[in-house]
């Protein structure tokens, strides 16, 4: 756009800015995720459970100051309720990473088994092609990036599905010990959510590709 | 209506055909779900788990293609924010089928309790009273029929409630194995979820009523 | 505001009234399931329980009438997404409180863990601070009051998710029967997800005070 048109969507910028912050923080979170089910030493896994925590609180801020600007200002990039699902949807993905990451602290799991790690890097795919998209929002004329994106998304939520009901199959065909199998159960459903709830942020870019590009 | 004045709502057709085949493909849904349940043959319930799991594609995409309708048309039969409640709650409710069926797979049910044979009966009656009253929706200025259906639907989901409390009850007391307890209660929990989400439905359904009847 | 001007917004008073009305059946509910949570008496928990279940049938009807009023009047106090999330998270509230208590008696819970008789205690403060909150919405010009009560929400929810956390860990740790542990962690998640459902309704308040005051 034209410099001196600028002036037109002075708050198209302070949105912009705060969109990629929360993808770029989910992107953080997410590596943050899979560095911690990786790692072999607890000290390691404490220490990346507290950056989550202290991840999730910074998503938290830019989610609130988003929701805010939304409800101050008239003019919007795109259409209001899309900006609220989009925004909603990754403070939940980063809300289930943390959710799965306390449950292991919580829980004491020791033993991260191969479909946890899996997942967490199924999430981790996720939110690179979420920060993809969002980062691209402001071309949202050439949509063909974030299309792009979001059929990786989904794809990776698919891939995730899978992933998950072998898992959940395998654990209840393999573990006797019922809560255990609790415990195990538990955090690779706060896995598998997050990467639906990166499918439904995709889909609120959708929406807003729908109607804007 | 006269012929005359149709292309004053040429998007109304298209959006009520859309309904009716949402609620349609519910319907075929939860009769294949009470079929799987009441199935003695482990092949035919193979087989109908991968209906269900058929008829949620289609689902998806009715969803999908209900709201790209809704995001480009200006001018839409309903209140866009009821039509949405109306299709996501339709949705849900063969999300939550298919996520029963689903269980009953993986964790390899082979008895099936007579509550969950009452539930799926109950998701079958809803998603009748559902079909009846989207299928009535056109003729909104003569709602008798669809507050009807929905009234029933409030009661099939009162019954629901009450099946449920009963078979978790009976659950707690009888089941000593605590993984089958886990297996049974999270199938049930899904069938009495689809019968909220039948009700969250009906209630989008009599929001369009007290508007526009 | 001036009585000669009180046709202005003749709906107002009648809004105002159902959230009051709301929040006030929220606080009796609260009041209920810390009773209920301390009592020795099998007869007198029996009896609580009914009365929670009585009231959250009243809360039900408040829903739909102020669901109602939203659909059919033009001009509402706030915005109609902030009331109707308002509205809905008190109704949440009610429902969580009403879970947890069902399920103490359908697991046939007899001893009640500090934690849960804790947790109790911080949905009650939550529905007190509401209910302060809810009532001085009709002066939201003076918004201090209203500021205040919401963020003492947001500081009882946070406690709230220390002491689940802890009693999660805790019961994973002690609790060596399965069944026993099942039933114990879903009462403490209803109540803790009852105090998640008070700070949704502090920020559609907060949204209002951003708005209106």
């Amino acid at each position: 756009m034209a410099n001196f048109l600028s002036f037109l969507i002075p708050q198209d910028k302070k949105f912009f800015r705060l969109f990629e912050k929360a993808s770029a923080n989910l992107l953080a979170t997410s590596r943050a995720l899979v560095e911690m089910v990786n790692t072999a030493s607890a000290d390691k896994r404490k220490e990346l459970i507290r950056e989550i925590e202290h991840l999730e609180h910074i998503g938290d801020n830019l989610t609130h100051e988003t929701l805010n600007e939304l409800s101050t200002n008239f003019i919007t990039p795109f259409d209001r309720e899309d900006i609220h699902a989009m925004v909603a949807s990754l403070d939940d993905v980063v809300d289930f990473i943390h959710g799965a990451a306390k449950r292991i602290d919580l829980y004491k799991l020791t033993e991260i088994p191969p479909s946890m790690c899996k997942l967490a890097d199924l999430v981790l795919q996720g939110a690179q092609e979420l920060h993809a998209a969002v980062s691209n929002l402001k071309d949202i004329k050439k949509p063909e990036l974030i299309r792009e994106a979001c059929v990786k998304i989904n794809s990776i939520e698919n891939h995730a599905d899978d992933i998950f009901d072998m898992a959940i199959a395998q654990l209840f065909d393999e573990e006797k010990d019922a809560i255990m199998l609790i415990k195990t159960k538990e955090v690779l459903s706060a896995l598998e959510t997050a990467t639906d709830k990166c499918e439904d942020a995709a889909n609120a870019i959708s929406s807003m590709i729908v109607k804007y590009s």
